[in-house]
């Protein structure tokens, strides 16, 4: 196929590894897909969302709103609701009148967070720019990434978020060459991170902010830090961490964006960002030309679904869905893996992250990955979840498996069929 | 506020007009807009909507994936009834089997057709190509190619159509300069054109693609045509005429996008395009980037709608609406305007493109536009509609007025006091 005539954004955009991964579930109808980042199918809200909708609709001028276009920015009260929450999860009680950096009018509201992101890196990056991210991460953003040509380094992480050291040790050899001059953010997945399902610690992702901030002078120019705080609110054991907009003087740096289709339902997809200028300027005419604004009813559907305390309802009963299948999903690890393999404990998300020996490969082309196929089950291969950073070697022998998506028989099953392939693999 | 530290688009685009457009209506209250884009309030069909989502969410299945997340591409049950609806249109009668250029295959489900026209100049355009656009066009489009750094060159409308003529001087011009060689793409907005409500007919639409095509060895690679048929399905008298598909080895250079937003529910955001490769391909990746794949709920909304007919019978509904209230439209222009003021007749669509006298400024900071607002009444200037082509002057003596969110009573009061300042201003 001739493409020379394509943008250089057109030529450069590679096939992402989600159209693969769904090409294989396709093509073989009876697998166990441990793979999907879906929500788990039972609890969608379908009773939930049709009350919501009835009341929306009952109600003239709100469902003629909700059919009518919104603004490019999203509609004020789903802004105010949303910036209320995350207020209350950071300061863990509510608030009449929010810290500046909460305020709705420094809030999009997106197609996604997927959206956000997308935006993020089209007004801050260009190709050759530099973006830090965690070892491993979030493969999506690595797609943005590819596409854009941005080159991304990666910074490995500790049980509490990024490994500090190394992160200097970056900052410092990215300074020496010059390069520094081309980093304009740290991306951070700091929630039961996809895929490592970690939590960052606000004292460790506090102090990466504060070092990144160290080498602007270097750098000529201020480095953002964007926390992809999607997951947050699939917390199902342990406390909530407060978010690095908690911490003072971090809100001219820093951008956060989330979610509600994870914790509500995937099929209504809002996303959202807190930004500072001139990123929110800048992403808010970015969002004009690509579609001037997200669906209004699906807006509708979450303020609605927020204010009446369905939203809340439904988070919990989801809790519990995903504690009950990660419990299935972790004692099946324990019983068919073998003891060289190892895994931290999710504490929400949706994720499982083993590590097999590191001799063991299991990236795509791998005889692991073909043998877990044949077995009709498949996962994410961790390499995925690396980016093409030419200062390391990208680690094959790790796996992302979901307990989102697949019912609780089949994740027993899968990870039983996993842990066969496994016996045979890990000598 | 500093931004050198943006990337390249993230510092070229500037503000839409939209924005300006809109935040004008917030600081006037009072005033009656016949500027904005949106559809008929009155109509917009929520008891209608209500019965769909309740179809929808009694059938748990159906439930259950209108809330998970879709495909990149989007639901194949939806491409499939587009598609048909497409070639019903263009061929006058239903098929069974559809010819391949209407195939599912090749169509992309987007988040608004604002969306699909954004992938399309992503995916083929670099900053300084070239895009043929009609004179005047769409400014969301244009917008969209100011944000991208390309060059627009201005085509004369005819009543039916880009002028044949000048569309061959001006390639012959870019020809002699060696600039064909960035041409990437014409760009049509066919049926009743925002903002001149002209149709193209076919003939005038196959010449063009026919004339372009001649210049693709000149360029040196394929020159693509865009055909808009946004406004399509708004038609409210006449006849329907085919589009590009329908012209024989069109397919390879012709992506046509269209719209469910307009015609059914502006809150519900759903556009389509289909695509030649390797656009198609393209497109589809950049999608999967920017939200991997339209909201799922949306789509259920519109498949369900168009398989019920429910969508035929809003259509029938929103055509006499829009009939009546162009009606108004049109005989408050004869009443109020000066005579030495023009304007075609719509056959559809949502606007009366006004031609004031040529010495006659109405633009943005005319005393004219200023007038209006003072006596509480604003259109879009048509000097936003023209592309900033240097090779020619941008007419500043129209004005796009639109009837379709204005109340019948709003169309005749703003007409009136619009025709005061005219009146006033034109001498």
């Amino acid at each position: 196929m001739k493409t020379s005539f394509l943008s250089e954004i057109g030529r450069r955009t590679e096939e992402p590894p989600i159209s693969w991964l769904m090409s294989l579930r396709l093509s073989h109808p009876r697998v166990i897909s441990l793979a999907a980042g879906f929500t788990d199918q039972e609890t969608l809200p379908h009773t939930e969302t049709l009350a919501l909708l009835e009341d929306i609709f009952h109600d003239i001028p709100r469902a003629k709103a909700a059919l009518q276009y919104g603004s490019t920015q999203g509609d004020l009260e789903l802004r105010d609701l949303t910036t209320r929450r995350i207020h209350t999860a950071d300061a863990g009680k509510s608030a009449k009148k929010l810290p500046e950096v909460y305020s709705p009018g420094r809030m999009i509201l997106s197609h996604g967070s997927q959206q956000s992101l997308y935006l993020v890196c089209e007004a801050l990056c260009d190709p050759g720019d530099i973006v830090l991210v965690e070892d491993p991460t979030y493969f999506v953003f690595l797609a943005i990434a590819q596409s854009r040509g941005i080159d991304c380094r990666g910074i490995p992480l500790t049980s509490e978020g990024p490994d500090l050291a190394s992160l200097e040790a970056k900052l410092e050899g990215l300074k020496r060459t010059g390069e520094i001059k081309r980093v304009k953010m740290l991306y951070l997945v700091s929630y039961f991170q996809n895929p490592s399902s970690i939590t960052a610690s606000l004292e460790k992702k506090a102090a990466a902010m504060k070092l990144v901030k160290k080498y602007e002078r270097a750098a000529g120019h201020p480095i953002f830090v964007l926390e992809d705080a999607a997951y947050r609110e699939l917390r199902f054991s342990g406390q909530d961490v407060p978010s690095l907009l908690t911490v003072p003087g971090a809100a001219d740096r820093l951008i956060y964006s989330g979610t509600f289709s994870k914790p509500f339902a995937s099929g209504i997809r809002v996303g959202f960002s807190l930004l500072p200028e001139p990123l929110l300027t800048t992403c808010l005419r970015l969002k004009g030309n690509h579609d001037f604004g997200t669906s209004h009813i699906l807006q509708q559907i979450l303020s609605r679904a927020i204010s009446t305390g369905v939203y809340d309802k439904h988070l919990e009963l989801l809790h519990d869905r995903y504690r009950a299948k990660a419990a299935v999903m972790g004692t099946a690890l324990v019983e068919h893996m073998p003891a060289s393999c190892q895994w931290p404990e999710p504490h929400g998300g949706l994720y499982f992250w083993v590590s097999l020996p590191e001799t063991t490969q299991a990236g795509r082309t791998s005889p692991f990955f073909k043998a877990a196929l044949k077995a009709d089950v498949f996962y994410v291969p961790g390499e995925l979840c690396y980016a093409d950073d030419p200062t390391r070697e990208k680690p094959h022998h790790e796996m992302r498996v979901s307990f989102g998506g697949a019912s609780i028989g089949d994740i027993a099953e899968g990870v039983k069929r996993l842990g066969a392939v496994a016996k045979k693999m890990c000598r």
